[in-house]
Order: structure tokens, then sequence, then C-alpha cells
């Protein structure tokens, strides 16, 4: 199936694509930003640098300590957070609805079919 | 202004995003390959072989040799390479007008405001 690598590109070079969204997803998911890490075959601190990057960008924190505070190592989503996913989820889903016939054109021309 | 990066990926690892339809555009603008290369800062090489690229994942040819053959210089968009160039424009621009309220929101939250 014919997907999209979508990253939106905000003035100031603040950028939120598919990498960050998808550790937020894995955050909520594992409940914290190691496991998150885990999931996601990167580094903690790749995994950290990437939510303290997030947290920077935006005016609301996306992640907080779930128990046991900084070295008790349970994360989880804020409710603005969890916004953030939503809404690159819901643009995602509006374009491959939006762009069903372009993709179908494309597709048609391709020399392997896509299914 | 916010923007997208937009990549759309087929199946069989097939790729079409703003790098090649940029080269496109550029080929009609210089109508040349080598021409289109220097506008965009890019080796003759690298734009042959991302027009070849395209040549192959596509039934149609999306370039031909504008005068001269092989060794002329020349080339121009087919038709096709034009339909490429408008499906993903179109594709982009519908993406923009759809998420015009999901992006308003993202940028109400950030911290440096966009314009």
């Amino acid at each position: 199936m014919t997907t999209f690598f979508l990253r939106i590109l905000f003035d100031d070079a603040e950028r939120l694509g598919p990498g960050k969204v998808a550790l937020l997803e894995a955050i909520a998911a594992e409940g914290s930003i190691s496991g998150a890490a885990r999931m996601m075959g990167m580094s903690y601190r790749r995994a950290w640098l990437l939510v303290e990057t997030m947290n920077d960008m935006f005016t609301e924190p996306v992640t907080e300590a779930a128990h046991g505070g900084v070295h008790g190592g349970g994360a989880s989503l804020t409710p603005f957070g969890h916004q953030i996913v939503e809404r690159y989820r819901s643009i995602e889903e509006t374009l491959r609805r939006a762009a069903v016939q372009d993709v179908a054109f494309l597709e048609r021309h391709l020399r392997k079919r896509t299914g």
C-alpha cells in the first residue's frame, strides 16, 4: 500500500514528523522514555533529546513524569502531547483520503504495480 | 509560513518526493538535464541518475531528448513528466488546504510563533 512520509516544517526551523510522533506514541504505549527508546530501536539519549526538542518548541510540555520523578523512570504523555499525536495523525489521514485519485494515477503508471 | 516535506512511498521501495519533482520542474525550465542540475546545485551525474530512476519506476518516460539526441544536450519533459509534476503539486496543495486547522493548532502552540 502506498504511504506518505510527511514532515511539517514550521518557521524557525522547527519540525514535526513521523519520528517524533511515533516516539510520543511509544511513550504512551510503554509508559517510559527508556521503554519507548527500546521499542523504537534508538538510544535513550536520542529519545530524551527528541522529547526535549518538543518540550522546547511547544508552549506546553508533551510528557510528564508518571511516578517517582526524574529518577523514577516512568513518563506519560500530557493531554497536550496526546493532542500533538492526534493532530499529526489527523493531517496524515486527511492527506491519505484527499490524495486517493492522484495516488491512484501514479500507481497505475508504476512499472511494478502496487497492491 | 509553515510548509510540508512530502514523500510518496510506493510498494517495492519506489518513492516520489520533492527532490525528483523539483528536478523535473528544473528540466522544464532549463531545457536540459545539465542546466537543471546546475540550477539545483547537484552534479550532472546525480540529476541523470534521478531521471533514470523515474524512467525505470514508471511505465512511461518522464523526459525526452529535445534536439540532437543523446549528445545534443537538450531535454524536455514528456506529457507524462508534466503530469507527474502536476499530480504531486496537486497532492501538496490539497494537503495544505485540508490541514489548515490542524496546522493552525500546532502553530498556536509554538514557542516561537510562525507568521
